[in-house]
């Protein structure tokens, strides 16, 4: 294997959903915040439309406010940054969730491969998390949040999973 | 910017839907299909429920009869191998969508790092498609196909573009 799918699968193997944030770490620079999202838009879309929006927030209080409300995503508290990835459906009625859920991907990625860690809360399908981050933001009627990605300096507690099952691979045939 | 990060941004941004494959192009190997098989593994899923499973079609009369029956998927004839990416619905029902597209997104990374091209025909949502891959394959009433990823020597033919859109990205407000 060459240098080049090396280092992609290394990473793709190497990511795991960070929970615990060093405190006091190194905070993420708004430099490496923009190639995070850069990244998520080079996603593919359905019928190339597109769907997604992105929130970056950096802010203290917004991150705590996040956290006091959402029960599964209380590492915001300790995160230097989180993105919020969002849907605009009424540009793709039909595949936004898969649309954005590629550009999670994306995001997830890069923020392994610049050495820090994250995590995919979700908020989508569950109506009363969506439902309290559309007011906080005022999130107009046809854009639906899909996740909160909280984004820090690892404490190193977790460790990439191996969830390779070869009863999953089915050759030519189910 | 280092170079792991580097190497990682060049191929999401790299990466773009490739429809048209070389006739009698370098065929995939099987340890290249294994090894991006084994990079959709590595998704994050909803409660780590891991509700994936994975048809690799690397035989000429298959890829063919799919290609008889997508539309949109005619590239197929052309494609060396494809991926089928199932879910089983029975063990995630909220989030089978999330999950399966993020392991999708890492097969379609792992193609492009290694050199081939793919691209992401829908199956899901589209009521016809899935039944008609459901009947080719004898498809188990609980899982569903989400795509058909044909992958193949490419052209050349297609480039990546550029999608980033300022106005999409938000700081700490909507």
């Amino acid at each position: 294997m060459t240098d080049l799918p090396k280092a992609v699968l290394s990473i793709i193997h190497g990511r795991k959903s960070v929970r615990s944030f060093k405190e006091g770490g190194k905070a993420v620079p708004k430099e490496t915040l923009d190639e995070i999202i850069k990244a998520a838009f080079a996603a593919p879309s359905a019928m190339n439309l597109q769907p997604w929006h992105f929130i970056i927030i950096d802010n203290r209080s917004i991150l705590d406010a996040l956290a006091d409300g959402l029960p599964y995503a209380k590492m915001l508290y300790g995160a230097s940054a989180a993105i919020i990835v969002c849907a605009d459906t009424k540009t793709s009625e039909l595949a936004w969730e898969l649309d954005c859920s590629a550009a999670s991907q994306n995001i997830l990625l890069s923020v392994e491969a610049f050495g820090f860690g994250a995590v995919w809360t979700a908020l989508y399908p569950q109506k009363e998390l969506v439902s309290f981050v559309k007011k906080l933001f005022h999130l107009p009627e046809n854009i639906i949040p899909l996740n909160v990605i909280p984004i820090g300096y690892p404490k190193g507690e977790e460790a990439p999973k191996n969830k390779y099952a070869a009863q999953k691979v089915h050759i030519n045939k189910w």
